[in-house]
């Protein structure tokens, strides 16, 4: 590797990435971040906020379907969906190849990030202009506290749990997002890395198990987020989370049921983890 | 991160690491690589070999029991095993725990290697000691074209297909290894990331069925190998390995029953990956 590299920066990982660049080709400061969209000659254009890495293009779709995809097809019927965060648009160019979703609340907390995503990203942005989707731009835990509405599926499509992403991983926050689901609602949330952050992981489990009846975790392996062994963690008020209730209908990539099943962690894993016994 | 780093060099990788390094143990040159051992805050003792990153003392076992594992649990009684490669031991610990193998022949190009592992890395190559290993130290090429046994398992612990490693992902040393394997016979072979080389993926598995009767590919995330989404091509003359044969007798921190199964990549991912047609 030689010539301009970009050097990421990312506080919670014990490892520090490098990447060829080709070019800058945005650079800005909105009020809540450093905004930097990068040419990559291996992964296409990157999305860089505060220094690290959000997406590539060569595999965003690896993160945006599985968040969106086991939630949704767990679900018997979701019509209704809350992305909070997610200002990218990837994971609601996801959701809205849901044709059971008739309405999709967006609330990010910086409008710039929608406006450099649809200039730069036009392949993630295209849900923007769907007539399904509305968009607000404020912070996410205030929506939820205020929220009139209910919602049969929330996304929380958070950065790292650093600075403003701190919020979104509260024990309040979770308690709100319980308040604006519908009767058989269902909430997923990237939770880190299991091999760096698993006590992290852990907590945020043993966190939403004394708010929702079913709390489970999935994993997927992410190339450019260090650590890569990327969980969600998915919690329902009724129905289980770990197979498909409803048959697949949308393209994809990745995703599909065997897909869906086999990211659910082992039950011997995940109790480990739950009870402090995992050893790494 | 600030302080002394190591900047790994590996030239099959679109993205650099950096690791926090707190000293260098060893560093020396054998025949065939630069050998070094580095103390990590973040990853314990580190094996390095000509700049790459081996293994660390913190999530060595994913890759040594997910390799070991599969295999000899897959076959329904594997009495002689042959290693090749696999000189830091690691592989050789994991295949040691099954009660059924009565023989295991290791052959290690690098006679350096497994010195320097049974210096700095006693949890790895303790089972050097045990009875029913013999070592050789030669190119592994040469030992299954000239070997008179057979074995019921072949493990290959391959470096990268760099330089010497190359030597192992031949179609000539394919078809030497099935001519060592026993009739029920079973083979196991790292062969990189399916992130960032899924070309050379799909180049072993289909290499692997023109000479097997089943060839599969099972996965898991590596933090440590960048690519991180590690596959491993197995083959088998008789059996097939996505499922367990044999019970689970050994102790281990990830493999289990359900983590065999999962591993396994969804067929549609496998079918697509044949024909040509995965798109990233």
């Amino acid at each position: 590797m030689r010539g301009f590299v970009f050097l990421e920066n990312d506080p919670f990982s014990p490892i520090r990435y490098i990447y060829r660049v080709s070019g800058i080709l945005y650079s800005g400061k909105s009020r809540y971040q450093e905004i930097v969209v990068l040419e990559s000659p291996d992964f296409g254009k990157m999305l860089v906020l505060d220094g690290v890495v959000q997406l590539t293009e060569r595999d965003e779709f690896f993160y945006h379907e599985m968040l969106a995809h086991v939630i949704l097809h767990a679900h018997p019927n979701p019509k209704t969906v809350l992305i909070v965060g997610g200002g990218d648009g990837g994971t609601l160019r996801e959701v809205l190849k849901h044709s059971s979703v008739k309405r999709v609340q967006l609330v990010e907390l910086d409008r710039q990030v929608i406006e450099v995503s649809k200039r730069f990203f036009p392949g993630l942005a295209g849900g923007f202009s769907d007539p399904r989707v509305h968009v607000k731009c404020m912070d996410g835990t205030h929506y939820v506290r205020q929220a009139g509405d209910h919602f049969d599926v929330v996304i929380v499509d958070a950065t790292d749990p650093v600075g403003y992403g701190k919020r979104l991983f509260t024990d309040q926050f979770f308690a709100d997002v319980l308040s604006v689901l519908s009767e058989t609602g269902m909430f997923v949330i990237q939770t880190e890395s299991l091999h760096f952050h698993h006590k992290f992981v852990a907590d945020m489990q043993i966190r939403l198990s004394k708010l929702f009846k079913v709390v489970e975790l999935y994993c997927i392996p992410l190339a450019t987020y260090a650590g890569n062994w990327w969980t969600f963690s998915i919690a329902s008020t009724k129905h289980p989370v770990d197979a498909q209730n409803r048959k697949q209908e949308v393209i994809t990539k990745y995703y599909d049921e065997e897909a869906h099943k086999k990211a659910f962690v082992p039950r011997n894993l995940h109790r480990k983890l739950l009870d402090g016994s995992l050893d790494w």
